[in-house]
């Protein structure tokens, strides 16, 4: 079968160009008769985001009488402005790297995933997920809610007279980047349910995991009043917080989807190689510029840490790319493209927890150990029967806890290997256990509700044979090359 | 006819790399002979560019002596440089977002386009379009020209001691943020003729637009001696006097060439599918990424404003990403990637033009309705029997339309929905009219002129059935591939 | 023969993801007795690295008490932090140009060489080449060592009160800045070597360029004691240091390596056409963007200079592109976009030793010629039967070489044409020699006892045939698309 050349293919392709003007109302009508479809009804939740909308044009104050604006708060706002941008830019990094280990067949499902996301992702965090990660406690110390007004609905962007004295950042700024760390951790999700799960039950699922669970996990240590917080746990720029939560709420669908269809023959792990490299390789060196974004400005202003912390988030990826690519050298004889890439971002994902804190020979060793774990992570991933198609639990969540234990042994002031004891190694695998069950039930909650509700969350079997940009999408990546059935 | 296997193709190749240093003055000479050919005709143009060079070696002004760089004209100049260079950036969004939208035969064409037009852009409005669009008034209020000296051409770089006092912009920054402005102008028209323009006529085209038609066009409202600046009409970034203004420059050309072989048949549109999804959707990312600097880079200097530029710009992209897939959901039954892409970039250009006076709900509203109008946009110009190939129209164009009358319905000053009458819609309207009014007829003087002089501005039909990348340029862009004709 | 087809080759990927846990151990047990193996041991000159690293976990010093940081100090670093990551971004520039300009069936090759490159540079220069390139003198005015101590390795990052107060770099983004300009240098040598190389011995040699080779060459002119620097020698941002000490190490190892089989029939050259024209069309664009640190970056400090650099260098881009590609289509008659690429970019190499300092015509001639020289360099190249599969000596060495003698001839003070005498020319030209002898010199002996050690620098016939993706990686770039056997 080999679908770019099957002519039935390219005939039953229902493209938007295609439908006349005229005959929209009328699809329209049928479509909204047929709503009661579960696939046209997951849809729907983008619904309140377009009611809340219209109902709220005035709710950006006007700015206050603002005293002369500080050279300290325009370098803050303008680096935290930079970082978001190139925490932002990490989609294009995500998308390249996940479609790029995957298969041509299912190319277009993962980009239309990968672009999507960022949009539901600040959709969903600008209505209420920033506000609940960040507003004041309503249950104290657990759950916040209120950042914005009594409502706790989008966000009071005015910049007060306080905030320029202070040189602190504007709330627009601090959304912007908190809701590009969001848009991760809903990424993340997208790689490890890649290849079979359905449009849009991933599209739910992101804004419930940006909108609910990752701004609930997210307040217990960045929130001030955060539990994890107060007892002293050290997530720098979200080891845990971002890619381990999303890594757990990944696995969570991996599971419970089941392994692709060919992915073990007789309990055996079989290779899907991924199906464009150059767009891998690419992406894992957008993700590695967009990581000068997610590290340097979590510091949350501008001052001589920046640019140390930009120096222990290079090593960190030096050493992980290192190690992994002798790992596979030594393991299988050749240097494998692939876990080189994956072993940058390991590096990347083990040094972010506490970036701000390691000597930079610390900072080298621990991306290197990430990079070691994440060959033996995909092994064990295997070896125990999930499949995850682009090795993101490997990268974001064994890199993950890895990278927040290591604040225990290497942090200078309170790391085990430093002569500290084992009191702060104890509170990280507090934190991560805590992440990791939270997580972990949150994300099943979800998936098993809207499993029920849709009647399954994985494409049909002839659908995933075929491809899911075929069937998702009625459209594929590369239609004018020929390519090898698979 | 597969052009990659065929090995007639492969013969006939006219590879540079094959010319030997000793033969390539005979054939320059034989070149040079043939001159009256009017594809190489079209060429020359690019020789003023170099006698002015080579003329003007002293332009360049000796620094003043300076006082102490205060901390605002650092800020302020930092911040415009990385603007611009996000703005520049865009180049290889449109280049990605275009190739990936056309077939496989006509890639190398498009690359070539995207990649010479921004060095044409900022050699011809560097040496006239600049001081044609920021000068002193020549006609007054409507045609300006001086910037640099009595003769306009150039630019003065000196840096004054008045600036460094103000923490004003330097010429250089100023110059560079603008040229990055022109450049996009010119990629847009590149979407809409592609596919079966010749390059040499491209090339012309471009220079033409970026040194004479968008610095006219542009002086109206962004010279403050400007008659639609007077007037009250409000464009912040650039939905008219860049996007829209490429896009009718764009689709005059469309209309004069005629739609591509194949894309009506008996005067029904039909799917053209675009050949490589990754890249496109890359370039989207790029694009939405390169747009904080356009819009917050539009403040012209950091202040609290330049971050809340930045969200409204994040939620009219999310908004025009979500209504385009919804959209395309309910119509065609399934999300389709280009729509999500068009509907992204849609809901930036639609922003682009009010970003810094909306409130955050109006933004994702105003996002959201570009997104829309995409949809039916691409439907109505298939209707009418215009080829767009890459949709460039209804995402510059009606987005571009629709941002400028979006800032009468919603701004928070002005608007018609924040009850302020409809003074400021009919402004915006004018402004629009003024825009289209224009750019049409100096595309059309252009285009036609190019035509009578070169001999048309299509290829011919063997050519395009070929491919362009053949015919104009001699090489393919995938050569190693297997293609499917088409 | 085709790769992508044949079944044999699917079955023989040793793919590191079939590699059960449980076997690891005994495979690397197995793996450790085949050490003498020179393939193997080629890797070992990574341990080292590590050894350090585990040795030296408190290098990092705390910070001393520190005043208040000044804006001067802020902005001045995070310029700085701004461009080093800029210039890191071209990594994925120089993968995206050198995969796209190459064969597929070496793309994994070229793109894991790129992808390991800076993360090796980065460790290489972290422990050995930064404190030799700035540090303290060891033998007076030729050879520097010793920054961060008596030790020299590693290098401290304690920030100063002296350092605040006098607005200067802190050791972490200098380091930063210096580190992404090594790495330039080694991606460079990638180019020259491609598609015949082994894997290990790249990486050996990229570790000796970048730990000895670059620095020490480096330390005679941008160590302040350099003798070069003391004789005026000028190369503002590295046309010579950089780039052209890149293409020298790089040409030795392509003359010794020998031309790919099939490139030279019958003495005369043969066209190798690029895999894959979209990714090296993005690569160009995104090392354009690159640039924007690189030259403006290298005032080190953020003041009036910085935005001018930047406009020289758009300008220096914009001439190269535009005379490759009138040159492309005066000679083959049609525009090649492989040269329109190595135009722009070799307009970029040519501007850059003297981007602060020309006036803004003389900027676009100078990018204007190096984009004449590299279609007349390639024609060289070849007939000189030397095998540059993606221009890269013709970019970075003859561009180079270029940008350094038009100092000499258009700098605002000192060059021949402004009337001050061919004094600066001559310095020029003797530095630009000293260089090349230098990197030669080096590049032959690390490449001949490279070859010594391990029995060839060059994969064999078959495995070069077959391509490198398969004999070096065990995997093909695109495992989905049907391939032109080539």
């Amino acid at each position: 079968m080999a679908p770019a050349n099957n002519p039935a293919v390219r005939q039953r392709r229902p493209r938007l160009r295609d439908a006349s003007l005229l005959e929209a109302p009328s699809i329209l009508a049928s479509q909204i008769r047929g709503i009661q479809h579960p696939r046209t009804l997951t849809w729907l939740a983008c619904i309140p985001v377009a009611l809340f909308g219209l109902g709220l044009f005035n709710l950006s104050a006007h700015a206050a009488q603002l005293p002369e604006l500080t050279p300290g708060f325009l370098i803050n706002n303008l680096w935290l402005l930079i970082a978001s941008i190139l925490v932002i830019f990490m989609n294009a990094g995500f998308a390249m790297v996940e479609a790029g280990l995957c298969r041509q067949k299912n190319a277009v499902n993962i980009l239309a995933k990968n672009l999507i996301v960022f949009a539901l992702a600040a959709s969903a965090y600008w209505i209420i997920g920033y506000s609940l990660m960040y507003g004041e406690p309503v249950l104290k110390g657990w759950l916040f809610f209120g950042k914005g007004g009594p409502l706790g609905l989008f966000f009071d962007p005015a910049v007060t007279a306080e905030m320029v004295k202070q040189g602190a950042l504007v709330p627009s700024v601090d959304f912007l980047f908190q809701v590009a760390f969001a848009g991760t951790a809903a990424t993340i999700v997208s790689g490890l349910v890649a290849e079979r799960i359905k449009f849009g039950e991933f599209v739910v699922f992101s804004l419930v995991l940006v909108g609910f669970v990752y701004p609930i996990a997210g307040s217990w240590k960045w929130n001030a009043n955060g539990w994890l917080n107060q007892l002293g746990f050290i997530d720098f720029a979200g080891s845990t917080l971002v890619h381990s939560v999303g890594a757990w709420a990944g696995i969570v669908g991996a599971i419970i989807l089941g392994p692709r269809i060919g992915k073990f023959v007789e309990g055996k792990a079989q290779a899907i190689p991924g199906h464009n490299l150059a767009i891998a390789t690419l992406g894992c060196l957008i993700l590695w510029i967009g990581w000068y974004g997610f590290n340097p400005g979590s510091v949350l202003a501008m001052n001589e840490t920046v640019p140390y912390v930009a120096v222990t988030t290079t090593l960190g990826a030096a050493g992980g790319g290192i190690a992994a690519t002798i790992c596979s050298q030594i393991i299988s004889g050749k240097p494998d493209l692939s876990m080189t890439i994956n072993g940058i971002l390991a590096g990347l994902v083990g040094i972010t927890a506490g970036c701000d804190a390691y000597s930079m020979p610390a900072a080298w060793v621990v991306g290197f150990v990430g990079g070691l774990l994440v060959v033996f992570s995909v092994a064990i991933i295997d070896r125990l029967g999930i499949d995850d198609p682009v090795g993101a639990w490997s990268v974001h969540g064994t890199g993950g806890i890895w990278g927040t234990l290591a604040v225990g042994l290497f942090n200078q002031e309170k790391g085990l290997l430093l002569g500290n004891g084992f009191g702060q190694l104890g509170i990280q695998l507090i934190g991560a256990l805590a992440y990791g069950l939270f997580a972990v039930a949150a994300a099943w909650l979800t998936w098993g509700l809207l499993s029920a509700f849709s009647g399954g969350l994985r494409v049909s079997e002839p659908e995933e044979l075929e491809g899911l940009d075929i069937g998702e999408h009625g459209m594929e990546a590369y239609p004018d090359f020929n390519t090898v059935s698979g």
